[in-house]
């Protein structure tokens, strides 16, 4: 399948890197690539760029032409607007798995939306022509593609979206992952729920001292 | 122990229960003991009442007396009302089972606090004097007090405040009843955390159809 990932952080490259190992043909989409591919040093993007050259560096609307899928994996405050960049073609899944964190204020940052909407629907609203899908969002980057690293995968993911034919999608690419127990939490407002896990996720981090831990839903 | 359980819902009814089975000396507070034991049917206070004889019926305030420990299991809305009326002695530890649900929209519910405070910190600042500690309202009522009833109990339990005695005489109540895996959250801003856990909590509910699951940080 065709894979746009939209962010070259953390997250983004993770997802890069885990979808064409599957075969996929993924392109990172970036505002300024060429400038992006300028940041090096062992933590840089130019550094991982040339340790993954099956993954194409290009502009977010270069990146997203022409793609089945496109990954928001840019920060919730940024989203809107690399989206909107993006000029993705209408009926194309967002897989949404950005977190509407708001450092303004320090940390732990807060949410910059909650309880009654989420950034996902925000993001439905402004983009009415995609089908979003959230998930993944709720774990760290090196399980959102090897969640057999913890627990033997011993964990839930989380699907949510108002489109089936669109989540079905997603589900299937997250069976593809590893993903043992994926959970549909109906239309996007479900968002609300999992974009809230963060306070407490930000939480567990800090008492926990390590970001390797994921929530399951025991039943 | 002596113990006061503010509220006579399922959750007051099931935790009196499930501590004076334990051995504790448990009074239930209600605003107006003679009114809420007439109400009676099946589902009525005054049927579960005459069922548990050994736990005593009383107001806020005779039951707060001399309690070692009080519990809110009063709605969230009407917490502060209740704790207030309740009188309860400086140093008292209160453990806050309640959420802040704010029902006038229509299901579900929407939280009338979260993100960047909580319903337990609103509590905490409204009676300095009492020590508050958050824990058990992220769980249907009978996984309060009968953990091993789920997947024999293998799933997390949270707590948190900011007195360390206060947190550790709940963390043994909770050991007590059979909860594996109690997670100290810190102090009581954690609680912003767990509040927010309703909002995914009230979603599962929906599409499981049940309220017999609980979370699990897998780590």
């Amino acid at each position: 399948m065709r894979i746009a990932v939209l962010g070259t952080g953390m997250v983004g490259r993770t997802l890069a890197a885990g979808l064409q190992h599957l075969g996929n043909d993924v392109a990172v989409g970036t505002r300024d690539p060429a400038a992006t591919l300028l940041r090096d040093g062992t933590d840089g993007f130019g550094t991982w760029a040339a340790a993954h050259p099956q993954v194409v560096v290009a502009s977010f609307a270069e990146a997203a032409a022409g793609a089945e899928l496109v990954v928001n994996a840019l920060s919730g405050d940024a989203s809107a607007a690399g989206v909107g960049a993006a000029g993705i073609a209408a009926g194309t899944v967002l897989l949404d798995v950005s977190n509407p964190l708001d450092s303004s204020g320090g940390f732990p940052p807060s949410l910059f939306v909650t309880n009654t909407d989420s950034l996902a629907e925000q993001l439905q609203r402004s983009f009415p022509e995609l089908r979003v899908v959230k998930s993944l969002h709720t774990m760290t980057a090196h399980l959102m593609t090897g969640p057999g690293q913890l627990a033997g995968g011993d964990f839930s993911t989380f699907v949510c979206g108002n489109d089936a034919a669109a989540k079905q999608l997603v589900t299937e690419l997250l069976t593809g992952l590893g993903h043992r127990d994926v959970i549909d939490l109906g239309d996007l407002a479900g968002a609300r729920g999992t974009e809230a896990l963060m306070l407490i996720w930000l939480r567990l981090w800090q008492v926990l001292g390590t970001a390797d831990f994921s929530f399951k839903v025991v039943r």
